[in-house]
């Protein structure tokens, strides 16, 4: 497989064409944004370290049932996927309050809910991500009624997958955003990536952060935690 | 009936117990407030308008199935009401895109929605009425699922009766706002007030502005747009 022209370059990653009809190759990069692009900043082996996280769990979602659109790792930086027109409605499902949620609603950070949230916002870096509902996105033609449904399914299926994968390697899986696509067929896979750039991951005993709000928030160890929650992820248990 | 100790005052109203188990009297007031509070003013014969209006609506709602906590008018701004307990959780009804939702998602005002758009707002001051969703409102204990469900359907049928009441009369209703209670059965009903602060109409043949935004925007004829609003509501067709 050889790689093509660059269809396109996100803030942590670049998509390219392939030779094969419906494959892409997705190039993790070093880059760290946060506040909507506002704090930009390198964050040295994150690429290769979420590449590697990202490769790890999604051929385990796949084992759990659930359609992703990884291929194949294909070097420290690199990966197949197949190629997906992107829901433009990423996916937030929170276990515990924090962040955005903490903020907007004035719950305490870390309260735990007392059952999952999922929360939807439009894929839009010049509006910053804006909160919307289901039927926004079926009202704005984002998305059908029937896709969400199938949407909002595997989002919760990847949930039920990840906490107790992540619990049994001492993490607590605060929330995360998830990105789908649909393929050709028009089946709807789980896309993007999953990794301390998507997720809040606290260690279970010290509730130390492992993820990106060590640099969103300047608490330094940013480098540290990636690596760690590497070695979480590729444990066995 | 006598009125008794005032029980709560609000931006707009104010509610008093009465010496009728359950049963409340709300006074309006042509206390005029937007941006949560930050503009102030006096909006003469709103209270009157606003008490006239939703008395006027609210029999008619009762009989299109809608079950409501109005009881009576009882004087130019007061009116008799079942006591309920509010639901903390504002619906916003949205059939033209306008206001907040055009701003935050970068849709020029005045956009038809190709579905009707439900949103849903944490009733908080302090916080500035927050989006929320409804997996929030559970998680959180604000409202139970069935009673969500409930006030939804319940929201689409007050949209689907008010939007023949306003075309007949020359207005598009581009959006509103709800607030439900419930009562000492469990019973949701329809609960606040219907008008020009709760709703945008805007006139159907020159799109003129005939509600809350007039005082918002500082467009001028706030009182004659509530006047008019009051005759076109209560004209028969
Ligand atoms: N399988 C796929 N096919 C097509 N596009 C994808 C696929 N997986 C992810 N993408 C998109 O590629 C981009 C990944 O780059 P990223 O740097 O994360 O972008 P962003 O700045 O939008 O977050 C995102 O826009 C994502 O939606
Ligand atoms: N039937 C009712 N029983 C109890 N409270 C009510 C009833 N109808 C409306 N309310 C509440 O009374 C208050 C009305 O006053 P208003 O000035 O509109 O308040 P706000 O400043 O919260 O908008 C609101 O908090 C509303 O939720
Ligand atoms: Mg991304
Ligand atoms: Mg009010």
């Amino acid at each position: 497989m050889t790689r093509g022209e660059m269809r396109y370059e996100g803030k942590a990653k670049r998509v390219y064409a392939t030779d094969v009809d419906g494959e892409y190759i997705v190039e993790y990069k070093d880059d760290a944004t946060a506040f909507n692009g506002v704090k930009k900043a390198q964050i040295m082996g994150k690429g290769e370290i979420n590449n590697a996280i990202t490769a790890h769990l999604y051929p385990l979602l796949e084992q759990a049932g659930i359609p992703t659109h990884f291929l194949a790792k294909l070097s420290d930086r690199e990966q197949r996927v197949r190629a997906v027109t992107i829901v433009p409605v990423e996916v937030i499902v929170r276990n515990v309050a924090a962040g955005s949620f903490s903020k907007r609603l004035g719950i305490e950070e870390g309260t735990p809910l007392s059952r999952p949230v999922v929360e939807y916002c439009f894929k839009s870096d010049a509006l910053g991500d804006p909160l919307i509902n289901t039927d926004t996105a079926v009202a704005l033609g984002w998305a059908s009624e029937a896709d969400l449904t199938r949407i909002r399914e595997l989002a919760l299926n990847v949930r039920d997958f990840l906490v107790p994968y992540f619990e049994a390697r001492g993490v607590k899986l605060i929330d995360f955003k998830l990105e789908f696509g649909k393929l050709a067929s028009g089946e709807i896979v789980l896309a993007d990536e999953i990794s301390p750039d998507t997720c809040r991951f606290w260690d279970a005993e010290t509730n130390e952060k492992l993820d990106k709000d060590r640099f969103r928030r300047d608490l330094g160890g940013v480098e540290d935690a990636y690596a760690e929650m590497l070695a979480r992820v590729t444990q066995t248990v």
